[in-house]
């Protein structure tokens, strides 16, 4: 059919070659034409969302589960107006239960409880500051009074939202500050009109304290999600893909093949942790406020996570500069290539075991006796690979512009690799050399961490189970 | 005084040493003493706060500003409470403009604009939808009212918080998911008590409407600041800041003076970029909602900033592998560093030079002329820096192990350089060369959102003002 009318429409141009001619269709045809794409289009919209929703919620089921929390804390809060008894006790204030549910339940433990802490200190402070400022304007006569009230809310909204620009206050109490503005401007306007201010306040607050505790406790007993294990996981999960990324991309380097496809993903989960930055940030800002927890204190020192992130990125700009000699490895000499691959390989894999063993310590919240001596394992490695460098002295000729014709003679015992041949593999041992080096910044602060979050000795442990065993036999 | 009280309670130990011991001081002074502690600690924390306060009010004059707009649209809205012609017309439902003003005043345009749009759209379609299941729930009698809306709630809510999740919802539609939960639930709860529910409705949506149109006309009218347009220069100062690190940090290696810290701030700008991720995301996120200022359209290309400074990250993380370089310049061999030096200094030169024309492009929002010269300048200086290195080709020699002693002859056109001196520069030069290459990324970005945003070729404007100037002269 479609065929027949494009032959029907085709005519014949100036230059031989042949164009089609639409016709003309009818208004009502191009409409429902035009319906039936918008249609479609939509359906595809609809479909691509809904797959995305459901691999998120297949990959992530926490993430559901946290849906279901706000549903279920949602519910609960609305009974207070469903049962009559609760109803009475709070009246029409149980909105502001209902408000602090929504705007407080965050999907981690440390977000809920930075939000209630700040919506409770903020609302409490605002609302005392508020009533002392109306009874000094009540004092000053009905002229007085809307000016004292203007100028006042003027004066703290200005002030309360520049204290939101200095970091310290950003990062720990920016809610509680905007919370303090919203409450002293309601306090001070409501004063003016509503004679039962220190009730009003009285309610407010105690509907403020029940959807505050309600999110509190279904967040802290449903599943809780903790923001300090988050960061914690996410750190040590940055280490592993950085020892992933480094040992790949030396494998690649070093591989004869061409086929770079199979292991691009693994070669490039360095990005991680250069991507990482301000989503570990919030966690930690918000992991400060978390309670005891698994294997965390209360204070658990998560600054030093940042820090440790912080190292670890310096690290993966080298490997993301590393990545730049893997596509130039085709003009790499072969022969410097294998007198350096096997020493290369040793630096890097001995780094990529530190960062392993660093997950791992991180993981099990212990020391590792192992430490020191992979650390001596890889300055070991680079001494080695440095002493082959300067082993491999090169002959290098700085010949005069008209003397590069003149052929280099060649001897038994030498081999011209022109300079371009050498850089590549010069480039890739240095970058891993530094690699080697940064490493250290990450074992410092990972020192640190174990010092102030009390590690325990691998040791020790082991020392306790064989003293057991030993007892144990004794007393049998 | 001190003195004699010290050396009135010297004891001299077992071992020979001596050893103060302090008085035991009364109850009463060491009250005193911990209490001055705490005031003097009190008063250098206010300092502290202070002057930091101070350091950001003027360093940045606009966030003092941002604080008065912020205060003078609250004291605006606050006067619908103290006029009663005002206050008769919207009632006690006023509490929801000033809320609106409070939640939704944001530093940029963009930032209130998303906000205003967000609550606005999320109340209107949370209460529709509300009334709706309201309705329904109200004709299947009194038993199942509470049934329906609790389950509504419940679903409802849960679906909601998921779509947070998605990460296209949460860019552009956050907040407005969290506003379509609240306002759906309290419109539900609502309905089970008041009867009035329409008019509750209406009045919630004028007042949020008064509030939020109060927000968008100061942010707009009082000293804008435009998301969009801070992205921009910041795009642009991480541009030059990137052109100014490569710069120094030739320069510095090249440089036989020890002092490193004169241009050490200079040489790490490249930091920022490497850190400003977060706040171009979310900036460009805002800046999508902007109406047309400045130089920029509505929808304006903001994604490309994204992607430029994505390139130029890359660009960075490379500088970043040179500074390590430059901490290596010691070893390096001065024969090799001498011959390479111009080669390397106009790479890196002609590539600052393209960086500094696209801040400029950027700056004027015009499409450079000069840019394919640039670009071939920097083309050439890679292809003679390359040259070079093929020209100094090397005798590099593989001497057997038991072979190291002897000693390499050298000849009038030779010079012996280890590999480990020939590493540093080589190092430094292959990196050199990638960073030039890695800049024609963000070239290629920049060439993009200059057709997108339409910048005007430099020429075309000249040769308006001269036909300009040959057609007054006809006049005259």
């Amino acid at each position: 059919m479609n065929v027949i009318n494009s032959a029907e429409w085709r005519i014949r141009m100036a230059d031989g070659s042949f164009e089609n001619l639409a016709p003309e269709s009818s208004l009502v045809t191009r409409m429902y034409l035009s319906f039936e794409r918008f249609l479609k289009n939509l359906i595809l919209i609809v479909r691509r969302f809904l797959e995305k929703s459901w691999n998120i919620g297949k990959n992530e089921p926490r993430k559901v589960i946290h849906c279901l929390k706000v549903g279920i804390a949602l519910s609960v809060v609305s009974l207070f107006y469903y049962m009559r008894p609760l109803y009475n006790g709070v009246g029409g204030t149980a909105m502001w239960a209902v408000m602090t549910v929504v705007v407080v339940f965050e999907y981690t433990v440390g977000a809920t409880l930075y939000k209630c802490l700040n919506r409770a200190t903020g609302t409490f402070c605002a609302g005392f500051l508020a009533i002392g400022i109306h009874w000094i304007a009540n004092q000053s006569g009905k002229r007085f009074e809307p000016i004292i009230m203007g100028v006042s809310i003027f004066i703290l909204a200005s002030a309360a939202t520049f204290t939101r620009f200095i970091p310290a206050v950003k990062a720990r109490f920016d809610y509680g500050t905007m919370i303090f503005i919203l409450t002293f401007t309601l306090v001070s306007i409501s004063g003016y009109r509503i004679e039962n201010l220190l009730n009003m306040a009285h309610e407010r607050v105690s509907t403020i304290i029940i959807g505050a505790s309600l999110c509190v406790i279904t967040s802290i007993l449903i599943f809780p999600i903790w923001a300090g294990e988050e960061l914690h996981k996410l750190v040590i999960s940055n280490l592993e893909k950085l020892a992933e990324s480094l040992d790949c991309c030396v494998a690649e380097f070093f591989s004869d093949s061409e086929d770079t496809t199979t292991n691009t993903k693994k070669m490039l989960a360095f990005k991680c942790v250069l991507n990482s930055k301000a989503s570990e940030e919030t966690m930690a800002n918000f992991a400060r406020w978390e309670p005891a927890h698994g294997l965390f204190n209360f204070q658990h020192p998560w600054g030093k996570y940042l820090k440790i992130s912080a190292s670890m990125r310096s690290c993966a700009c080298c490997i993301e500069a590393l990545t730049s000699c893997i596509n130039q490895k085709d003009q790499a000499s072969e022969l410097l290539k294998n007198q350096l691959t096997n020493s290369c390989q040793q630096v890097s894999s001995s780094t990529s075991e530190i960062l392993k063993e660093l997950a791992l310590n991180m993981k099990t919240m212990r020391k590792s006796s192992r430490m020191d001596m992979l650390i001596q394992v890889k300055s070991n490695a680079i001494q080695e690979l440095e002493t082959l460098m300067e082993q491999l002295s090169g002959l290098l000729i700085i010949q005069p512009k008209n003397d590069q014709e003149k052929p280099v003679t060649r001897t038994s015992s030498t081999n011209v690799i022109p300079l371009v041949e050498i850089i590549p593999t010069a480039t890739f041992a240095s970058l891993v050399i530094e690699i080697a080096m940064r490493i250290e910044g990450v074992v410092d602060v990972v020192e640190e961490l174990s010092k102030l979050a009390k590690f325990k000795l691998e040791d020790a442990d082991m020392m306790i189970k064989q003293n057991k065993a030993v007892i144990k036999n004794i007393i049998n």
